[in-house]
């Protein structure tokens, strides 16, 4: 049996869409690996009934509730005033939380702005029944209630705040209090080069008995599968018949992204790498370079926007004009050149068409060449992408990372 | 008077947080600029139950509700049943859905595999009530239904698809049907270089008087302001204001990106540019060339993420020796190098610590350096970033960009 678990984020700006709801993911994966059933994610206005009334919700359905956003200084921010409205408490200030603001404004402040504002004492705000949870890396002080088995949650929005505070603070206390939730076991399996379809036929119906909980999870050019199972042996025969069946295009048991599993591998054998893109136009490189310690295998990458510049890297003219800067000849020689310039162990090419003008009949909008060269010898491919142009380019940058990854592992 | 609307986001992979809810993001946005109050937003389970018992929620609130999600072709996706199901209608089959699935993958899958699953057939069914809409971006069909005066639209989880269908099918219906709304003047505003505290005491507290929808919307590196007015003439007097207390930071007044802003003055003046990057590793480039017609202006970029391919650049082994890779010296010469190798108007350099290793008590991670070299002169400076490895590259980015900015408007 799991625990139900939910996610409150408030605040306008996640309604109109000005703010992207990263927070609602990190919570969610959080809990998740915490052994909770995530069962709900809402996010409400700044108004003491709206949130009052998702409160309710929630204290129906689950055991451990979070809700972030609307601590802030400003007359809008009234999350702390719902939970003591809806709890018919009295809000209380935490000297603590008062003592780090103040020297939060003597560090970071400007001496002219030293002062701290009258609006800002709110900020040390939290509901006589609840534990205040103190916040060192901003303002907003937290809190937590609990009511028998239910625990509430109340944590700032600003994400880097949130995600410490949770990590540090709700993490011990939710592990020490569902101890028997923690410990369930699971498996990740990240794959490429199959699509969602091919996955489920190459499982096969018989996979899926006797049942167990299932998730296949499709993004650009990649899927993941995500199972959790009540005993660790059934993970175990289940990662087994992954492997029969689907290990050819897994390339991590584990949350990590495909570059991550290429710079291990990297880093293990102790070769490198170097880049020259077209039409990706520097997301390849930035995809690698997105990994701590990629500088330990990349060498550097070259977005080769102009014809010019292919030719300053190796790429004859006359080849341009003869095959077009969208062929599979100069991809290959960009992976050839690219590895050359940088002498490194192997080198990745990608030239193509990202849209949503530049396309013609021969060589429509989405057609992309890929090359990876490497010390014995160079590999490639002809692509057609959908989408729009940042999924092209996105979809080629998977697909470059693919083509090394294959040649590598 | 507003009409309220809401979000439905559905899928367990939400709820895990495996997968970022830009959906709700995009939705949020277009609601809001179509003129709803959008009220709620909410992600559940793939369940029947829970898929219409947040409906039934739905249907209490708002006039308008959108569903996105749940619409695949594997078991667990239920959205279509459970639709169905709340209006205690059977599923009917679109025929002109699965011609263009059977289009689809006629045209896009290899030829062994142009046959199409079974599974696959579920994605052409729709709710008996419903209207259809037919998917031209993917295989899943989406519909909406009318009650009333309220309106259930249904689409696809794809961001790509359930962006265009959007785009192409939603708004239409909904500024037709809700003409009062749509016709709102409102204003945008796209800053950089001031903070949110800055704007609020920069516009003063006369600005807010008498009353008007304000939004202000923080991003990285970046603020927009998105004013809701029921006269244009309030609009224009406020825009008048802006221009005055804000201007020079005001990039535009629409919604575009920095990056788009600039390629319009590039393209406009006939002028070129370069970029050599280390810390923020392709991030630059590929953010200029996410804006289509780039390569009007973008000669390239080089991701220089080693001492050699800095020194290969130009810039001497003895001042990364002695300076340090990080520091205004190189981000100068790389500036001045490319632009040079590019024979470009315009180069842009940039060094620093993204971490989260790699910083020291006198180069902390966060710091930045950032070149712009022109015809006339170089500018550049110093900057220490706070966040992890990819918001400090972020901001990087976006200052790099401003500098660049203003340089050239």
């Amino acid at each position: 049996m799991y625990d139900h678990a939910e996610i409150l984020t408030i605040g306008a700006e996640l309604l109109k869409g000005s703010t992207l709801n990263t927070n609602a993911q990190f919570l969610g994966r959080e809990l998740t690996q915490l052994g909770f059933r995530v069962v709900a994610q809402t996010s409400c206005g700044d108004a003491i009934p709206e949130i009052a009334a998702r409160l309710k919700d929630a204290l129906n359905r689950s055991t451990v509730i979070v809700l972030t956003g609307g601590l802030g200084p400003t007359p809008d921010d009234l999350t702390r005033e719902a939970v003591a409205s809806y709890f018919q408490v009295p809000l209380v200030f935490s000297k603590e939380q008062f003592s780090n603001i103040r020297k939060y404004y003597r560090r970071h402040a400007k001496p002219a702005k030293r002062l701290i504002p009258e609006l800002v004492r709110k900020e040390a705000l939290y509901p006589e029944n609840a534990v205040p949870l103190i916040n060192r890396f901003g303002i907003a002080l937290g809190f937590y209630l609990r009511q028998g088995r239910q625990w509430i949650f109340v944590l700032p929005g600003v994400p880097a705040e949130l995600e410490k505070m949770f990590k540090q603070n709700i993490v011990r206390l939710l592990k020490k209090n569902f101890a028997e939730l923690s410990a369930k076991p699971h498996l990740v399996v990240k794959m490429v080069g199959l699509s969602e379809p091919e996955i489920m036929t190459k499982l096969g119906r018989d996979f899926f008995d006797p049942p167990f909980e299932f998730g296949i999870y499709p993004a650009p050019g990649e899927v993941a599968i995500r199972i959790h199972a009540e005993k660790q042996s059934v993970i175990r025969q289940l990662k087994q018949k992954i492997k029969r069946r689907l290990g050819s295009s897994v390339y991590a048991y584990e949350e990590i992204s495909l570059a991550e599993a290429i710079g291990k591998i990297l880093t293990a054998k102790k070769q490198s790498l170097a880049a020259a893109e077209s039409c990706t136009g520097g997301k390849l490189s930035a995809e690698i370079t997105h990994v701590p310690g990629a500088s330990l295998y990349f060498k550097g990458g070259i977005t080769v926007y102009s014809n010019e510049w292919k030719e300053n890297l190796g790429v004859p003219k006359h080849l341009i004009q003869a095959k077009g800067a969208v062929s599979p000849e100069v991809a290959w020689l960009l992976a050839e050149k690219v590895r050359l310039y940088a002498k490194s162990t192997y080198g990745l090419g990608v030239t193509g068409i990202a849209g949503p003008s530049g396309g013609s009949k021969r060589k429509p909008v989405g057609l992309v060449y890929i090359s990876v060269a490497g010390p014995k010898h160079s590999k490639g491919g002809q692509h057609l992408f959908w989408g729009d142009r940042e999924q092209v380019r996105t979809k080629a940058v998977k697909k470059a990372l693919e083509y090394l990854w294959r040649e590598i592992r």
